[in-house]
């Protein structure tokens, strides 16, 4: 087998462990839920497929549910399941329609009682219910947009003005108990932080919000002052959290792939966050130092890198990871690829980029000159002429992408 | 023991071990030498500590010799060594009458004698006999210059030109044998690179040279046209090479120590080449994900990163992959340091930088914001802010940067 068919193998394995239906039903499958009613909530970008495979897996077990999706992302019925589209990445009045639903779906349960909770990317917004009017929620966010707050500190204010969010949807389940899956795409995996975590504890307290609401001097009504003082739930000793089809996932079914194809193999990261270009230099200067062992290591890298525009070209940060990876590996018995496990790069039609060690010399001999394609941002168009793209169409999930070195 | 005691003990083992002396001394530790004479020549800026370790270790057992050294490099009479100081990084008179003396030296060797061949940076200058007039030669290197040729298809016209370059010196010693000891600082130890490889069989033929004047339209007299067509030695079976002291030495004694401190260690790589920026925020994408697994670990690179100029404050490139760790690491019980082991870092008194999971709240409490700092290529004074410069004066050795990632 060539290095591009253990590329294309070891991409196989890790889409297929990070499809929100895999990581569904890999997680039910050490569930054991008790003998009342099973309610099901799935909210999010994936949240029809996740409940989709929750439903092929347990049927009829499922006593009803609420699903709460993207606009154009249902695909159809699913048994009795009430379906819902609402807006992302701004909430909309179908967010707050359909989150009630989901809200009145588990009240009244029982301690007997299990509520499956699935949550995935975009939850944040389609998932919520404020608790404050919306021109007051708007000009609040306005606020913390425009003061130079970060992402931690907008989440710790505005999670107490929800109804749901900060473990507080959980807190509504009770006296029944929560199944949750969840389907990370941040970094990292931050349970607080994926979907502002409506079924996990909040790490954030009431003193830090009210320092930032006075650090930034937000514009504060008598109730949001006294939402303010209410502290999130600090303890789901009802909940049980299964994290899956995260980006971790994804390494360590390509770590596992890798390691069947004969690679010895190490996973540097799951937090990837430099610029494209010099991780895929990084990796060509661990190619060379491994090179010399003859000995087959793979290097796996999960993350998000970040791409400097300095020309008009087409590309994704994938596909300049990669190309900018081919001169360090000119000539080895190597290969890098990196794609989008969401099956898209950038504004293009591909996934990502693969590169070995006869790039650079098959690019050379068709006047194609690296250094000045990356100054373009042009990889797209580089990585075509020479077979070098990695064409998945859409995978049905997102959770970062992948980046891979194999030496022999 | 601190991280900071560990990030100590560390450096001053590999510096230690990537000493010219301690270099020669462990290489020839492993050399027996055949009854005859045994004549030592040294070329290169470390020529004077290598002549001096072997020296020291071999007395009277060396019958004569010739060092030949950079400007103000020599420290004093060795036993009876004949010192020569040259010009570097352009040869002069000097070098071209030492080198004649070493050849001298060599003369008239038997297939018992042996020739102790001592090698280290800035040799390609200060050890040169050009087999054609310095007029010419200068002219050659100036068309060279200006035509954009690389520093291989340089070296490859050039090294034809030469009465020692490309494996003529060891030549030139037949039939004595040469036991070579060669104190690397080229990323990757292409041995026919080093100063351009005096005992070392060259890669590059005579057809490549002419292909090289051609390409370039380069002017040849008759000589010269002669020369070139004269084949380099491709077969050196009187040699034996050690390379020692390179920044691969510098990296495993490193990874000994680590080892020894209780952390596993891995070598990425010893041709790090990225920008420094990159390469410090990768390393602290691996520190996540190794944080989680709270067991120690260290991850190792050596080579020589770039900056990119963006400011006008004052820094350098291990000071700038330090600093940009910082964020990455903070909270976390790790450390990021990274030097240049002959002791400068840019334009400063610092070796490098070292930061740690405080660095970046220590930063900011005085109101220090590292994106800006980096923004403005001004590293040293935020090091220094935080106790974060590393200061070891110079070293004696140069083999390139060596960064560290330690993470518990």
């Amino acid at each position: 087998m060539s290095l591009r068919d253990h590329a294309d193998q070891i991409i196989a394995s890790a889409l297929h462990a990070a499809m929100p239906d895999t990581a569904v039903k890999k997680a039910l499958a050490q569930a054991r839920f008790s003998q009342g009613e099973l309610v099901l909530i799935a909210a999010g970008k994936a949240g029809w497929q996740m409940a989709k495979a929750a439903h092929e897996q347990l049927g009829d077990r499922i006593s009803r549910g609420v699903v709460v999706t993207k606009y154009d992302h249902s695909r159809g019925p699913i048994g009795n399941l009430r379906i819902y589209e609402a807006g992302h990445p701004v909430p909309d009045q179908n967010s707050f329609r359909s989150t009630q639903a989901a809200i009145d779906a588990v009240t009244g349960l029982t301690e007997h009682d299990t509520v499956l909770f699935l949550l995935s990317g975009g939850g944040s917004a389609l998932f919520e219910k404020p608790l404050i009017p919306e021109e007051d929620l708007n000009r609040l966010t306005k606020e913390l947009l425009a003061c130079g707050a970060d992402i931690v500190e907008m989440n710790t204010v505005r999670k107490r003005f929800s109804a749901v969010k900060g473990g507080r949807f959980a807190e509504l389940c009770r006296p029944a108990k929560v199944f949750s899956i969840v389907l990370s795409d941040v970094l990292g995996d931050r349970l607080d932080m994926i979907a502002s975590g409506p079924a996990y504890p909040d790490a954030s307290t009431a003193q830090e919000a009210r320092q930032i609401v006075q650090k930034y001097h937000l514009t504060m009504t008598p109730l949001m002052e006294s939402l303010l003082n209410q502290e999130t739930p600090k303890v789901l000793d009802h909940v049980t959290t299964h994290i899956t089809g995260s980006v971790r996932q994804l390494c360590s079914a390509a770590e596992k792939t890798c390691a069947e194809l004969g690679y010895t193999p190490v996973v540097l990261t799951d937090q990837l966050c430099c610029t494209a270009r010099d991780a895929g230099v990084f990796l060509s200067g661990i190619a060379r130092y491994y090179a010399q062992a003859h000995k087959p290591m793979a290097f796996l890298a999960g993350g998000e890198t970040v791409v400097h525009l300095t020309g008009h070209g087409k590309g994704g940060r994938n596909q300049e990871l990669a190309l900018a990876a081919a001169e360090g590996i000119s000539g080895l018995d190597a290969c890098v690829f990196s794609l989008g496990s969401d099956g898209t790069d950038g504004p293009t039609d591909a996934a990502g980029g693969y590169v070995d060690g006869s790039t650079f010399s098959a690019l050379k001999a068709k006047g194609i000159e690296i250094s000045r394609v990356l100054q373009d941002n042009d990889a797209y168009h580089a990585l075509a002429a020479c077979n070098g793209l990695l064409i998945t169409g859409a995978t049905g999930t997102n959770v970062n992408d992948l980046s891979v070195l194999l030496v022999k």
